[in-house]
């Protein structure tokens, strides 16, 4: 294989690095900040380094030039720091990935530039997928790409909502690209592909298992601009992704629910002890994560009442008005304890706004 | 009718004001604490105050002896500023109430020493009711008395939840306690009265409307140790007494639920926007407002794994180890990235644990 400019080399050391290390390993992460992903590798490859035997077994089997041809059959691609499409939210992670494999062509770093994840329980509820699709839809119409797992549950329902909603949105892997998991997020997957991205740090073939899973949450925390858990039971990988998105000090919501259902407990938990921002619409979660100015949600108010901006003495005289007979002003009076000239007062303002009605009777609201 | 001593005095010319006036009349409140509230009465009967008329129409209607009567003849009582029985949270207030109308024997203050104001819609859900009566029983079962407004809804369902238990349970109306406001709750505050009391600041025969529901709402959120929300749509009276409380600088929570019912949309804006905390449970209530040391909220968890406080290696190997099929240590060194050597080691540690189990086909997870 024909290693090219010193930035191609460094690429390829770094696939190189992605298939002999897992995720997370501080001490490949201080050998190529060191010396750089290539001097490193060759460091490895020569034995000069890791004498315990560790990455030998991964070394012995590393194929190169067949890892770069199979990129080149399934025409992924693969990011590594310095190109344009690398995103920088993982340069602040304390174990940032080696590289970044991915299936689609659109540029990363655009995508997460206005980003945000949306994260969730497998065993989600049909609240949970309900509340995800309007959040999830929601964000895509704001021009906000939606960042999750590709998991059951909340994750393929926030995906799935933005395909709907012909937006953008990305899934991270836990294990290679060119896999699919689970195997029901087949077309899922490729749809996702073909108008957003599928990525991973996982090399190509690279099997999902539980530590993969928990390394890939980090990267769902580092490239978007906050994380939504929407559904989570008291274990749910998301509070892990939660976690992630605290530490690098970016905002944290959730939505809330029943207080019943165990899905919902994590939500909770996450707003009532570690400083989650309750929200519970896409509006709101841009006002908590989006731009100042671009993005702030509307106040809500219940429906205008007809007496909204009364002064306390008319609102007074208005709620002892009768709604069906009459009285007269002294009854009100006494009903008030206020003075008769205060409530006759009172009743013209009333009566000019079509509140109260004088009838031989005497004073009674208006229909 | 015959005035007794000073703080006799005193009592009664207290009920007269409370005949004369509506709550929170900020002139009266003035005039009581400069002259006391029986030179004030004697100045307002002279004509020498209220020039105006105010007051006239209700003071020539005035029989306090007709009020002694009633108040004995039901058997109620009214304690003021001075008693044993007066709680000292309302004398807070801007305006407090000039006297309290008791409907019961319990003594007030000792009611409302450790007490918490349940409040909500009128027109709650099911499951509105369901957290109410697991929130009012929770906290009637840690010996906390329970006050709400004996609405329809959420506050019927609290009191009733507390009675049900056998705990203590307040309701503050915005009538006279001689009446039943609504008809409804004939029964529910008859059972109120004989464990624990109704109590109001009007008079006895006074009507309930609007600004005294208001007015009643200040009582509840100043009695109490703090007030929790269950559910509350946008202009529930309920979000009243949340403002309330957080005027006089006492804990509010809220109880959250399905964002796609209004009944809870009251409580996620307080939550969101009012620094409401979010409760789930009657224990993490007694964590907010409870006493330090006593009432401290249970950490909540999953159920525990069998893999916690495995170290990072160790687990790494677990999560590699085959549930089925048999594997030898070095395709798990593959797997893992680590050393032939640790990842021996580590299942040494998961054999010992019973987590791992070793056959002549190699190394699978223990069942």
């Amino acid at each position: 294989m024909i290693l090219g400019s010193e930035a191609e080399a460094d690429r390829w050391a770094r696939v190189a690095w992605s298939r002999i290390a897992e995720p997370q390993d501080a001490a490949v992460r201080d050998w190529i900040a060191a010396k750089g992903a290539s001097a490193a590798l060759r460091d490895v490859v020569e034995g000069r380094v890791a004498r315990d035997g560790r990455y030998a077994a991964r070394l012995a089997e590393l194929d190169l030039p067949g890892a770069v041809r199979a990129l080149d059959r399934h025409g992924y691609t693969v990011v590594v720091p310095g190109d344009a499409g690398w995103p920088d939210g993982v340069d602040l992670l304390r174990t940032p990935p080696l590289c970044l494999y991915v299936r689609g062509d659109a540029d990363l770093a655009s995508l997460f530039e206005r980003s945000v994840a949306v994260v969730g329980s497998r065993d989600c509820t049909d609240y949970g997928v309900q509340v995800t699709a309007a959040l999830a839809s929601g964000l895509a119409n704001r021009n906000v790409c939606v960042v999750s797992g590709a998991a059951y549950g909340i994750d393929a329902a926030a995906h799935r909502s933005v395909l709907a909603a012909e937006g953008r949105t990305v899934a991270f892997l836990a294990c290679g690209v060119d896999r699919v998991y689970p195997e029901a997020h087949r077309g899922m997957l490729a749809e996702i592909a073909r108008t957003g991205a599928v990525v991973s740090e996982i090399p190509l073939g690279g099997a999902p298992f539980r530590l993969r899973f928990l390394a890939r949450n980090r990267l769902i925390a580092a490239v978007t601009l906050g994380t939504v858990v929407v559904e989570a039971s008291a274990r749910s990988g998301s509070l892990n992704t939660a976690r992630h998105a605290r530490d690098l000090v970016k905002p944290v919501a959730a939505v809330p629910g029943p207080v019943t259902r165990m899905q919902s407990a994590g939500c909770h938990d996450l707003i009532r002890t570690k400083g989650a921002s309750l929200v519970t619409d896409a509006a709101e979660v841009m006002d908590l994560m989006g731009r100042i100015g671009d993005d702030l949600a509307e106040v809500r108010r219940g429906p205008e009442s007809t007496t909204d901006g009364l002064s306390p003495t008319v609102l007074a005289v208005w709620a002892a008005v009768p709604v069906r007979r009459g009285v007269e002003v002294e009854v009100l009076a006494r009903a008030t304890a206020l003075p008769s000239a205060a409530v006759a007062g009172a009743l013209a303002t009333l009566e000019l706004d079509g509140l109260v009605r004088r009838s031989p009777a005497g004073w009674s609201k208006a229909r």
